[in-house]
């Protein structure tokens, strides 16, 4: 087998075995294929895709370029949950602690991504002490004592997708579907977790722009974790808005805090719900939707999620005092209200604008050696289909950056305006499982 | 201007400016662009293609990427030809002497190819002493001596083709007509001549299985020529079976010294003679094709061609007197007779398998530093339309290789028969100019 015949075979359309799967990566791991090699054969990808069983086939070999951890001896039935990346989504970190509350174990091993927010660990690492660089013993015992776990990802989990990865960012060929898939669900199922929730969003803050993009990712990637004999299940989930209204670090830990307090965001608890329904429902401890949410309801309002957070703070180093005093979380030597220049309601809010402006004040990453300020983010005093005035609020911005004018113009660009309340959309588009 | 915006870019179908081709082929040469970006940005290519606009940009600046030849000083009107590739393609060795004879000067450089037989350098090369490695100075001295000068490219011509084409090679991106296009006619363009004829193959031993895609590339290179202010012509020729009878080096050479004595074989006038009408009328020393027919006839007739090439050999350093004594040429240690097993016609001879046989047999290379066996080859005793009787023999091989059964029973199958006389073909499919 040679690896230019397996390019001309993909170019031509036609359909690679397991054995060509298998023999692609094991090559792009040992080396003997080359960059230059692989990358045409990811355009040829792109161009001419792949069916469910190449994709599987895939997906399967990026799991076994690498390790794949065995959570079993703590359950049988972890929980892992996964967002294709949105703004403002925070959805992980109010979901965690309802599981906790719940007995519904969870570990979530999560790598550091780039983006204009911080991922979910960076999130956590707002909170003064907070380590997510856990060995498996730790995550072990964690998870037996406190129902939960989440990790920056150490091990070397599908590193055969590192390498993929790596390549298509650079040669423009991350926008294919069977690529996205067996990315995604090769690093959740060598994660170990049987009980798998992927949150697909689309929209204007979402990579997948449209719900069909989204639905149809999600199909594959179901079916694929199907193949591969694990429960994968996916919610697709509109991304057009920041979810809830804080965007940064900081900002984000204290909406959650607020959350489990009872200040409850409609649209993070429309989602976030959902997706522990799900989970409670495929473990057994629900029968049905309606059963879930009412064991989800009383766990937040009991505060038994919140006593759980604090569990989960203290539990990985972190200072759980934070939960009661917001001052113990980075603060931004700057704090500028954006005033509403309009009379009406609310009828947008662009989440790609709201997401590059937390860039610039300091809350993401662009390259992997750049540093988060964690204490930078913007807040949304107004939501969409909220009433405002002429000089009210409509957001916050805090930050340490010295000029804030651009990053304040695109926040006022991000809202628009109606003299009509706008229509309520759930922001599910689908379930597919 | 990044790289990966212009893969992205013809990956969505879009068309490239002249601006960002020049950036492309700058980024290659100075390294700038990686190769697996490059491979990338080929594949994309071969999927959604360039027009003429992106393909002359294309050419043009790969020219740019390295010397241009400039042979005005000897003529403003050089004659170049070139071929696509054939198997016992000997067109260009009888194409010279003839067109000096009829004072059309002709500077030949060629590559030291791959492939089943040696190219015209290498078959050159078997006459004892032959030099193709002309210094810029010789050529032109030569030229103004003799009419003609072929010589191996040393200098450094459209040196950006060469990066591209050792990626195509190895990514499956060889066959994309814009990706031909610019790689023949940069380096067509490079080499100095104004008046450049290109023989483009089609058929079962050629690159082109098809006239229509010969033909397609032909209007294509020709569009690209003129639009760089070039004369360039072509004619598609079919290339189902080899040309002439030898196929080989030293055969062939005989074979070229024997036409130029008279012994002509059909195909091998009917293109060479078109190819030589073209240049003549093009450098207007004929006003038609009659007339040039005529010109060419006197000049072999005579044997006024046969004493050019006789001047070609002297002046490049070779031993002319191979012309009255082919002896003097390599000698193959075993001429084998391959026998027919039938009566009635041949009805066609494949000149792949032809091909295939003889690079067995030594004649060819398949690595750079592969080293060829001048005397090795086959002879063709019989051609399609031929009678054949049983026991007589169809071919001959000659070779210093041990065991000769495979090339035997490949020349063997080669040849098809019938009873009937077979339909004589033109072999030129169009001229394109």
């Amino acid at each position: 087998m040679r690896v230019v015949d397996l390019i001309e075979k993909k170019k031509k359309g036609q359909k690679h075995s397991r054995e060509e799967i298998e023999f692609l990566i094991k090559s792009i791991m040992d080396g003997s294929a080359a960059d230059y090699q692989i990358s045409a054969w990811l355009m040829a990808v792109y161009f001419n895709g792949m069916d469910i069983e190449e994709t599987t086939n895939l997906t399967r070999a990026m799991i076994k370029s690498g390790e794949v951890l065995d959570l079993s001896a703590i359950s049988e039935n972890i929980v892992d949950k996964h967002s294709t990346g949105g703004v403002g989504d925070k959805i992980t970190l109010i979901l965690i602690p309802i599981l906790q509350a719940l007995g519904v174990p969870i570990v979530k091993l999560s790598g550091r991504g780039l983006g204009f927010t911080g991922g979910t660990i960076d999130k956590l690492e707002a909170i003064p002490n907070f380590n997510c660089a856990l060995s498996m013993e730790k995550i072990f015992s964690q998870v037996k004592e406190i129902g939960a776990a989440i990790a920056s990802q150490t091990t070397n989990l599908a590193p055969a997708d590192g390498k993929l990865y790596a390549l298509r960012d650079v040669t423009a060929t991350v926008d294919s579907m069977p690529l996205i898939a067996s990315s995604i669900v090769s690093k959740k199922l060598a994660s170990g977790a049987n009980n798998i929730i992927l949150d697909v969003k689309y929209g204007s803050g979402a990579f997948m722009k449209t719900p069909k993009e989204a639905n149809e990712l999600s199909a594959l990637m179901v079916e694929v974790g199907k193949n591969l004999g694990k429960k994968l299940s996916a919610v697709v989930t509109s991304m057009d808005e920041p979810l809830g209204r804080a965007v940064g670090n900081a900002v984000e830990v204290i909406e959650v805090i607020e959350f489990l307090k009872g200040n409850i965001c409609k649209d993070l608890e429309e989602i976030t719900y959902k997706i522990a329904s799900l989970a409670l429902i495929k473990e057994q401890k629900a029968q049905d939707e309606k059963q879930a949410l009412e064991m989800i309801k009383k766990v937040v309002e009991s505060k038994k999620a919140l006593k759980c957070f604090e569990a989960l703070i203290s539990s990985q180093g972190g200072n759980s005092k934070v939960v009661y005093d917001y001052n113990l979380l980075p603060q931004a030597s700057k704090k500028i209200e954006i005033l509403s220049q309009e009379n009406g309601y609310v009828s947008s809010i662009d989440a790609m604008k709201i997401a590059k402006a937390s860039k610039i004040l300091g809350a993401g990453r662009e390259k992997k050696t750049d540093i988060i300020d964690y204490s930078a983010g913007v807040y949304l005093n107004k939501k969409t289909g909220e009433v405002v005035k002429e000089n009210e609020p409509i957001a916050t911005i805090y930050t340490n950056i010295k000029d804030t004018k651009i990053a304040a113009d695109m926040v006022m660009e991000a809202f628009k305006f109606s003299k009509e309340l706008p229509e309520e959309k759930s922001l599910i588009f689908a379930v597919i499982e």
